[in-house]
């Protein structure tokens, strides 16, 4: 029998639901998922049978790791949990109906987590019992394969929650980003919604087709932000001066750069030039075909690539720019 | 002794000279780098030092390989280029002047590569006596550790002359981006730009500290985009119906996201926040100590990671968001 410390509730049972359930699931937790849909328990099952292959690679799968189960009411809660990770659909009315209802069959202190992208902790928490434990805790997908967390509190949320809700996604091997203040996107997609829209703009200009944009990050930049970050690479082009003496002297061209950056608009043509882009990138591979890519390199990388601790024995280096 | 079609002249033996100098001597060219100062030979050796192991450590080095020279003067040039790698600081009458004395000593049909970032072929072709040969080609620093070179023509290069020098840095291991049309900044630079514009924005909004946004990038965006880049993301969001459905649900948030991307400004006070943020991240290692690290790191990945060929055994995969 779990002690009722481990128990963790998933509310909604889609594609980031299961994918929370089988991280909380691979790390010792007893997970049950609250799902009225007769296609969740499938879903959930299909999902583990993945995610805890990936995890085992990964080497985080605890040895006695028990699958997530489907529960169709608060009835078959087996215990008080001791955090509810809601990943319903993308409505507000919806989420504050589950919020509502999810307080009448939880104790006061248990943490609730919203995986909300696009609504803040603050719009949640209206006409909530204790708001003082609802927070915004948004993963990539899937969340049992991608690193971080993105952890952001609302108006009414009690520092000591968060506390609370960083040791619990540490446990699960997380890397957790810390907001201070609430915006639309947080932070992982309004910096990759940045750097597509440079991405737009210099595709439908006709500068470089989308293929060789493409390239240029997942060959040139991401290689090199792994180990030196977009604002580490500044540091290092203003040499033994760094960040201070880079601002310095070129300050003023980085500033001529930005305003010099597109402001691109999704018409139909430009639509059309991205989507014919992107099918000379995919070469015939289906969408779920470059997903199982993705999610064998994030495994190899994790496997073989360790930032902090490469072997390798290089000496000295030259400088930079 | 060298055959011709080997030869390599550098001019220029500052960082990113001696950089490309190191590129080509490691692949077995023949390379000899012109350079007036005295600084430039001592420069070179302990650049070629030092990349003729990365390049070993890469499996990239040439047995035959040997090291590249300062040359004083055209006179001492060995034998005729097939391309000449200009590498001189960014100053436009500088590189012109340079251009000017070149042509009188070398082959019409000896090709000329400008490293700059900054500068467009077209502009630096005014005044050639053979505006045809002469084309952008922009590397990452270092030269010989970065894989991706960005070749771009201006009005008068002759695509012929392209084809010729994409042969040549395809010899040296590299990942040719073709610019179809000149921009400042070229691909690469504008596309970090892009993204460092909204590093910025969240860092002087007190959104996040600037160490976690870096690891926003580090850990969470740049190991995703290695298999997976800018657009193939939201490819994959749109599930089975790729990028086409994704713009057609979510064009609108995506435009709506766009518009509330910031646009900071260098100011003092901004300028002082992103040292300090610096400072946290560098956690007391000096640029040139954080250069090795990126070196050790981009070695690493070389050495490890295969994105095309990842060998581990997932054998299938959730849907996407």
């Amino acid at each position: 029998m779990q002690i009722p410390q481990r128990n963790i509730l998933v509310l909604g049972g889609g594609l980031i639901g299961a994918g929370w359930a089988v991280a909380f699931a691979g790390a010792g937790y007893s997970v049950s998922v609250l799902d009225r849909d007769a296609a969740a328990a499938p879903r959930l099952a299909s999902i583990w049978s993945v995610g805890r292959n990936v995890l085992a690679q990964l080497g985080a799968l605890d040895p006695e790791a028990a699958a997530p189960f489907v529960i169709l009411d608060y009835s078959e809660l087996p215990a008080a949990p001791i955090l509810v990770q809601e990943a319903l659909p993308e409505r507000l009315e919806l989420k504050r109906a589950a919020l509502v209802e999810l307080e009448s069959h939880i104790p006061s202190d248990c943490l609730i987590a919203s995986s909300s992208s696009g609504l803040t902790a603050t719009v949640l928490q209206e006409g909530m019992l204790h708001p003082d434990r609802l927070f915004i805790a948004h993963p990539c997908n899937p969340p049992y394969l991608m690193p971080t967390v993105e952890l952001s509190g609302g108006t009414n949320t009690a520092p000591e929650m968060l506390g609370r809700a960083e040791a619990i996604y540490h446990s699960l091997g997380k890397t957790v980003l810390h907001l201070r203040r609430e915006v639309p996107g947080h932070l992982i997609n309004r910096l990759q919604f940045a750097l597509w829209r440079e991405v737009v703009h210099l595709a439908a200009t006709g500068v470089a087709s989308l293929a060789d944009i493409e390239m240029a990050v997942m060959e040139g930049l991401a290689p090199r932000w792994i180990s030196t970050g977009p604002s580490t690479v500044f540091h290092l082009a203003g040499g033994e001066g760094g960040l201070a003496r880079f601002l310095a002297e070129l300050g003023p061209a980085v500033e001529g750069c930005w305003a010099n950056l597109g402001r691109p608009h999704l018409d139909s043509g430009t639509c059309a030039l991205l989507v014919e882009g992107m099918a000379e990138i995919a070469r015939g591979r289906s969408p779920s075909e470059l997903a199982m890519v993705r999610n064998r390199a994030m495994v190899a990388f994790a496997q073989h690539f360790e930032r902090a601790e490469v072997s390798c024995n290089i000496n000295q280096t030259g400088g930079e720019d």
